[in-house]
């Protein structure tokens, strides 16, 4: 079970690492972390990963993650990765997104007409790619699956590992990851129930960024 | 505010990755990653990590986290590791652990009749270090701030951070991370209340990884 996970600078590194650590207890996962160029790649912080591979020398993973970060409309530009994901995704069992690593399917035309989900600061832009975009922390849609923002691909990846290994490899994960959340501010992690304020702070901050 | 998170040779990426990139959120974070040794640090899989910094160039963090994975027995064993962390601890405003990096706080003398947490598998072991046991997701006690396994290392620093720098920038950092979490699998995180049949088989195999 080959499983590619697409680094690129200006990641960030949850978003990769959340489903990283769920996915490589698979019974026979083969983690692949992979990059359009070889060597250390610059999270959206002061953290580097290293990319064992590039994407060529991965060409026909079983699952593919894709994580977001503010690096990743940048990477939604290189054509390298875009025909990389195409290939990819003609074979693979599941293709998947954290975050805005849903700009990159998009761009990558891997949505169209699929339900799907992202951050909710740029959830809105999925239907520029085609898509129906759900109100949902994770949303399969036959084999695309995508997840809203970072730490949502702990859940997405636990859906994943249920969905290919089945139930209880599944649940054998949450228990060695002991993920029994307890978030210790009630409310605070989603704009539906967070305070307002904050939420319009946030979108603020990032209607600046974009602009 | 200078935070630093110790990795080491078998840490498991998620205990680092989940409060680094929660903490790297608080105003003026100044977040380094330390290892006794510069270079890459090889994680519990594929993946490997960059440290920025020797622990020797961190002497006076403001607040300490020292994740666990597989690595943190042979890491409580290196006495630059251990001197660093007593010698920190002694300015720190916070000196926190998930998962198994309490061994290393635990061996560095710092949990001697200290209330404490860590990943279920290892929890009674704490007692060998004089701490008190104690059968919650995040437990605070005083300066020490421990959390029992993997993810638990993002509750634990979402509380961190409303401790040291308020509820709000707390709240913030959740929405940010749209930490909402929606775990696929009922019940499956806490040795409490999933199978019995895969609680026992991870104690068995436990048992076995130590003997």
């Amino acid at each position: 079970m080959q499983i590619a996970i697409l680094l690129y600078d200006g990641v960030t590194a949850l978003d990769a690492i959340g489903p990283y650590d769920v996915l490589k207890l698979m019974p026979a996962a083969d983690v692949r972390l992979v990059t359009a160029d070889a060597g250390e790649i610059a999270t959206d912080g002061p953290l580097k990963l290293v990319a064992g591979e590039t994407i060529e020398s991965v060409p026909r993973p079983d699952i593919v993650v894709v994580p977001g970060g503010p690096g990743a409309l940048a990477a939604s530009r290189d054509e390298r990765v875009l025909r990389w994901l195409c290939g990819a995704h003609d074979h693979t069992q599941f293709t998947t997104s954290v975050c805005w690593g849903s700009e990159l399917l998009g761009t990558a035309g891997l949505l169209r007409g699929v339900r799907a989900t992202s951050h909710w600061l740029v959830r809105d832009e999925l239907a520029g790619h085609g898509a129906t975009a759900v109100d949902e922390r994770v949303v399969v849609s036959g084999r695309i699956i995508t997840s809203a923002g970072v730490s949502a691909g702990i859940d997405m990846a636990l859906r994943l590992a249920a969905l290919s290994a089945g139930a209880e490899v599944a649940e054998r994960i949450a228990l060695t990851l002991e993920y029994a959340p307890e978030p210790p501010l009630a409310g605070a992690g989603s704009p539906r129930t967070a305070a307002p304020e904050l939420v319009a702070g946030l979108r603020a901050g990032y209607a600046r960024s974009r602009s």
